[in-house]
């Protein structure tokens, strides 16, 4: 018999379908949650848990000894791949799939904001200021490059096309396709498609060797007007030298909604860049409704498959 | 001879369509606009032209005398159809047509940032302040009532559906159909599908008997988590009315590129009410370089047919 955990903050219907899956196994709910999804559940807690289902503390990890599968209900899994927090053999899996409507709505919402000056109007707004900031952009006919094409990059490249933009996508494993991709590319051709892009998204996962790779001197190598958006790990951002390159009258805007660190210090001058916007790594998370329901679905799919023996989707380790 | 008088800022290449369609007429241009399109040309000068293309003031149209037929540069064309500023007999036409996009990507910004609370966010940023704004909206599912069907309400409803959204039209006429509206009503069926949309957007042109119509009774009849736009005239909505509203928690928030009077008052409560976020008319007019390109393919299409005595497209008087 398995015990499985479940920490999402699921209604009694979704509950309902839990148990059913579960079968003759005991399956335990505790939906204690802070906002940014994390479970505050003690580690003691897990002991006993066969499976866990949700986004329990890396640190209280430590007490799961009998753990042999977490169900992560993030798809940047991360924090669980770092060595020592998850035991030799304890397999992993992430929820891939969940995030790609809301991540990709706050992004594109960003960038057509940062095309029509919102940023600018809004601060005009608060001193009840009446004045025209003058020409805007469009999607249609830009180039958009979007580094990163897995559910996020491809949701995010079908609203660029349905606003009239060619969508040019920089991943990996070009061969492999993604809806909504006009245009395919290796990591070797990132350099050369840099200086030709009207807008540059990135929505990669943390990766080392990325760290620090959208500095100042690629920022200079962009063309002046050309959009910055990252949705994906902060770390890809030099922000320091997107903020020299923003003062030097580099870049339309740049809209982030993750940096590094998190949260952002409050005394770095980024903030207060005006062409500059900033969200909290508030475009995913459990800010959407319908987030949540995608993450129990694709969580009770992958726990029929564990309870039958099959293969996991997104699985990671 | 003809005489014709082009008041539009356009390239080389586009003065010689336009000579070429001229042919032996006289055609002059002239490019004296201001930032908000409305020429600065004075009355005299409009004097000995039989055709006008552009968006000359109205009170300078008082001397000419030749007119036969004013092209505006402009979609909503209320300021030259008021009584006395065209003499009897003139034909008026319109740019409708030109401004769907323009008009309805800032609209659809408008709304996607009220949905992930950008304007909060905005807000924020101008204290370096990392804070959590909690839930966020998806225009996925939700029934989105579109008043004002034409140009720019079918444009807007085409991205609308990009999106997952569906979308409800008022017009005068519901036999018209349009492109990206799923369901079309009369106006007699406004009343009641306002307590009933999630996103209340309107698109009309000014209309006497619509003046206020947008007022506080009716802003109480929506869903209290309704999102309410306007990008038609300002003078549908009683902007105190909507404060109001505003101020006791009613409506998830309003998104206003038009107000009455514009510019609105500084000193309007509305101005600093958090979660209304306006602009300054900036949706439409010369903000976005392919507008003048069609506001140009429009005018020399009506031309060929003014000088071959074919009845010419938007015609309004």
């Amino acid at each position: 018999m398995q015990k499985i955990l479940v920490l999402l903050e699921i209604d009694e219907e979704q509950k309902a379908a839990f148990r059913e899956a579960a079968g003759e196994n005991e399956i335990v709910f505790l939906s204690n949650t802070t906002q940014n999804s994390i479970s505050r559940v003690d580690g003691e807690l897990l002991r006993d848990y066969d499976v866990i289902i949700g986004q329990p503390r890396p640190s209280a990890l430590q007490s799961a000894n009998r753990l042999k599968w977490l169900q992560a209900s993030i798809s940047g899994v991360d924090i669980y791949q770092k060595k020592g927090v998850l035991r030799e053999g304890v397999m992993l899996t992430s929820a891939t799939g969940a995030y790609g409507i809301t991540v990709a709505e706050h992004v594109f919402g960003m960038m057509l904001g940062i095309m029509k000056r919102f940023p600018a109007y809004r601060d005009n707004q608060r001193q009840s200021l009446w004045h025209d900031e003058g020409s805007v952009k469009s999607p249609a006919g830009l180039d958009i490059l979007i580094f990163g094409t897995g559910d996020l990059g491809s949701t995010f490249a079908g609203y660029c096309k349905a606003f009239g933009a060619h969508t040019i996508g920089v991943r990996r494993d070009p061969s492999k396709p993604a809806a909504g991709i006009d245009e395919m590319h290796g990591m070797e051709d990132l350099e050369d498609l840099i200086p030709k892009a009207d807008v540059i998204c990135t929505m990669i996962p943390h990766a080392e060797e990325m760290v620090g790779y959208f500095n100042y001197e690629r920022f200079k190598r962009m063309k002046q007007d050309a959009i910055f958006l990252n949705a994906g790990r902060g770390t890809v951002v030099d922000s320091m030298g997107l903020y020299r390159a923003l003062e030097e009258g580099w870049l339309f805007g740049a809209g982030l909604d993750t940096t590094s660190p998190e949260p952002f210090p409050s005394d770095h001058p980024l903030w207060t860049q005006p062409r500059a916007f900033i969200t909290p790594h508030t475009a995913g998370g459990d800010h959407l409704d319908s987030t949540l329901k995608k993450v129990a679905e694709i969580s009770l799919e992958n726990l029929k498959h564990y309870l039958a023996g099959e293969p996991l989707r997104n699985r990671k380790l």
